[in-house]
């Protein structure tokens, strides 16, 4: 598979096409240094043989904040020190930090804008962001990783939302980019001409009057004639259309444009990877090279690889998916993808950071803060005598379906799987208790569902006798569906 | 060219896969009826050859309401009578009327949701709809499309934003369903099986939580259980995400999702065309071949022409692009494509909209309530002696073009050509006056420019000499930008 083929970023290579982005984690604690519980997220990820891991967001700067990593002083650098020598320690996994710049928010609802910035800030900012990613170097990171995405400091002069107007001037794309440049001649300058700077930023605004495609291409370009060794899209996470909750602080994942940057179950698999490719065909053609990340619902090993072969992406990033299951890459390498646990979309992580919590996957075993491992030598759970009895009832549009508990050590929950006619079976959902209702089934379409329960060392039971249901078509409606008549 | 073949819909054949899609003109009164104005705007694309013309949306009920058509009386029927005669006297066009039910709304920024309606409620919804039909057969329409998109009553039943909890219950798919299929149901009953019923509902509702491409699926698969016709799509245009100004009815293409309906020149060419495809492909799969409808930034025969070609969509829909020009389709039916006066995608038209104005096009003469005709047989703009002495200037990451004013009768305004390194010209604005600032262009890449004038009947200039303009890069970046090194 080309996505188990190692890649050079600049001095780095990683030995295959997966990376982990930066995800909050709520782990460390506010004195903002690496603790016990960072360590062991990041390992884990290096157990499972990801490519690329990405540290969380860390800030360069000393801005208040709840719970959050820092890289904003000499302090910090032993414990991130000890991060990537214990991640190096565990696999082949290559570690970068990314580092963030963010403005002021308050409970009130008020936050701080780039245009109130003078001109000593922007310095003090480009300063930071030096710093910081010469620290990162000192940790031992293999590379850095410069937030450029959502709805923090640089992205917000990328914006066309950006309202100044001096040679940062929010008018003129040139005008949007010069901070970023700016900051990237710094850390190109204190790092070293051989120590990889990636950086991560938005194909798509996803807000009103905000860029897309089009600039975004236009970006990424600039990013490579900077001389930048990786990007990595995001689509969407900001401030603007941010609903705000009174006595919280504006969080910018709960407006659509937080819908669109971590979507849900309800939205088709990969529902960006066009932007990567857009990106990627553009610059390529203007002569860079530079590896593009997609990222977005991509779950499937098969799907993530046809990513690569045809060309749409250099690098598949995967967060949610990573968090579900760390050991997407090594199932994969081992030839057994279908142990992976597949994430559901069902976004409790996303649920768990938005009240300020500890985030946690909703797959994992009740009460677990990492990834179980998983034991491939032990007994998984199976049904008890006389099978699942898997049953099916339709109710006002619902399929309404229950089953018997599965036996074995530490259920952890049950994968609901359903096929569509004669289509191919996939997860539905995962539930912890022994029943689940499906409200968006279609009457004249006949479904077919089976579970599967698993344990928490994700060990998956066989699966249980099939049910097919045939959905009704409503009251009203003609008695059997008319095929159309043909109309060319 | 199989944008030109005739298409089958129902008892309809239309001559061609073009569309224009329902769009607000202001050119009614308060009173609601058929006058003047409106009938000059829609036999103007009869004269252009457009297949299937839909008429501006028409209330099936009495609700009061700015200056609307309306549909919901017999005595409404003369008047749409005449408009379907005078536009099937002037060419080969079908012309269909757009029926809608809205809810109350408020400048206040109330508005009153589907959840309050009493079971009587609905059904009168329901009798409105069937006798707005049943008005419109009546009138010599060719056929009927309900609207069923953006915030109005049928979509929001169909939204995953509908808050009912009985039998048209918000959270299952059927429940979402059951309105639009009661009401299918009985306008079928009053027009009769051969008169084509069309729908326009939302293929992406682009608000958080809205629904997206996997629900559209299933509910254009529903509408062809039900024998509906044609599935024209929209994306967008949603009161929940709109802003209120203070003393205005709120308006529901003042947010993100108004923006996606009518995505500006920001967007990519034929950001929606995947969802026409995707609805498309899964329909056609379950054995339907109902027509689809694709729409969105769609303005270049060639472009329309692969969506068809490809099998992306069975007809072509073009709303702005169609305001600017009607000819679009008689000027590609006689072999001179580059003769459209291609839409910039200013919207200049939805802001009118917007401030409750007479829609016209930024692109037609000052002060023309309808699109010129055009005049093949006159002579067009010239350059006046010495050229049209194009020059550019760099300044602050702005290109800034100036030219001398052409010469002939009524000149309009004047296109502006701009291609990127070796690539391709393509219109980048059209303006009134002599120059033009161009914003969005980066260092490192060199563009050319020229320009053509148009007069009042849609004639063109030659071009005028061509100026090429190489951005600097910003001061920061290393003298000359790296190709990047091999990565892989």
């Amino acid at each position: 598979m080309m996505l188990l083929e190692p890649l050079a970023i600049n001095s780095m290579t990683i030995a295959n096409r997966v990376l982990v982005p930066a995800m909050v984690t709520r782990l460390s604690g506010e004195d903002g240094f690496v603790n016990r519980g960072i360590i062991d997220r990041y390992v884990r990820y290096a157990q499972g043989h990801v490519g690329l891991i990405v540290v969380e967001a860390m800030a360069i700067h000393g801005s208040k904040s709840g719970p959050l990593l820092r890289i904003s002083d000499a302090a910090y650098v032993p414990g991130h020190r000890e991060l990537a020598n214990r991640v190096h320690d565990a696999g082949p996994s290559k570690i970068v930090p990314q580092v963030i710049h963010f403005m002021k928010v308050a409970r009130s609802g008020w936050r701080q804008t780039i245009d109130t910035l003078a001109p000593a800030d922007i310095d003090a900012i480009i300063d930071q962001f030096g710093a910081a990613a010469g620290r990162a170097r000192e940790a031992g990171y293999d590379g850095v990783e410069l937030h450029s995405a959502h709805a923090y400091t640089l992205s917000s002069f990328l914006s066309r939302q950006n309202k100044r107007r001096d040679e940062y001037d929010g008018r003129t794309l040139e005008g949007r980019l010069r901070m970023f440049g700016k900051v990237m001649t710094r850390v190109r300058r204190m790092v070293g001409a051989d120590f990889p700077i990636g950086v991560r930023f938005l194909a798509e605004e996803a807000i009103k009057d905000g860029y897309g495609l089009p600039d975004a291409r236009l970006i990424a370009l600039r990013m490579a004639q900077m001389g930048v060794d990786y990007i990595s899209l995001s689509v969407g996470g900001k401030f603007e259309d941010a609903i705000h909750r009174p006595g919280q602080p504006l969080y910018p994942y709960t407006g659509y444009s937080g819908d669109r940057c971590m979507p849900g179950d309800w939205y088709p698999p990969l529902p960006h990877a066009h932007l990567a490719a857009g990106i990627k065909e553009y610059v390529n053609a203007k002569g860079y090279d530079v590896p593009i990340v997609s990222v977005g619902k991509i779950s499937d090993p098969t799907e993530a690889e046809r990513l690569i072969v045809e060309g749409k992406a250099d690098i598949v990033g995967m967060a949610r998916q990573l968090l579900a299951d760390p050991d997407w890459v090594r199932k994969v390498e081992e030839g057994r993808p279908e142990k992976v646990i597949r994430c559901i979309y069902c976004n409790v992580c996303k649920q768990l950071d938005e009240n300020f919590k500890l985030v946690t996957c909703f797959l994992w075993p009740k009460g677990a803060i990492q990834a179980p491992v998983e034991d491939v030598a032990g007994e998984g759970p199976r049904w008890p005598a006389g099978g699942a009895k898997l049953a099916a009832k339709i109710e006002d549009g619902v399929i309404r379906l229950s089953w018997r508990p599965a036996e074995g050590n530490a259920i952890s929950g049950y994968d609901v799987y359903r096929a569509e006619d004669d289509g191919r079976a996939s997860v539905v959902e995962a539930v912890k208790g022994v029943k689940f209702s499906d409200r968006v089934v279609l009457g004249g379409l006949e479904y077919t569902y089976h579970v599967m329960a698993y344990d928490a060392a994700g060990r998956h039971s066989p699966p249980s006798n099939s049910v097919p249901v045939a959905m009704p078509m409503p009251d009203f409606a003609p008695p059997s569906a008319p095929k159309a008549t043909s109309h060319a």
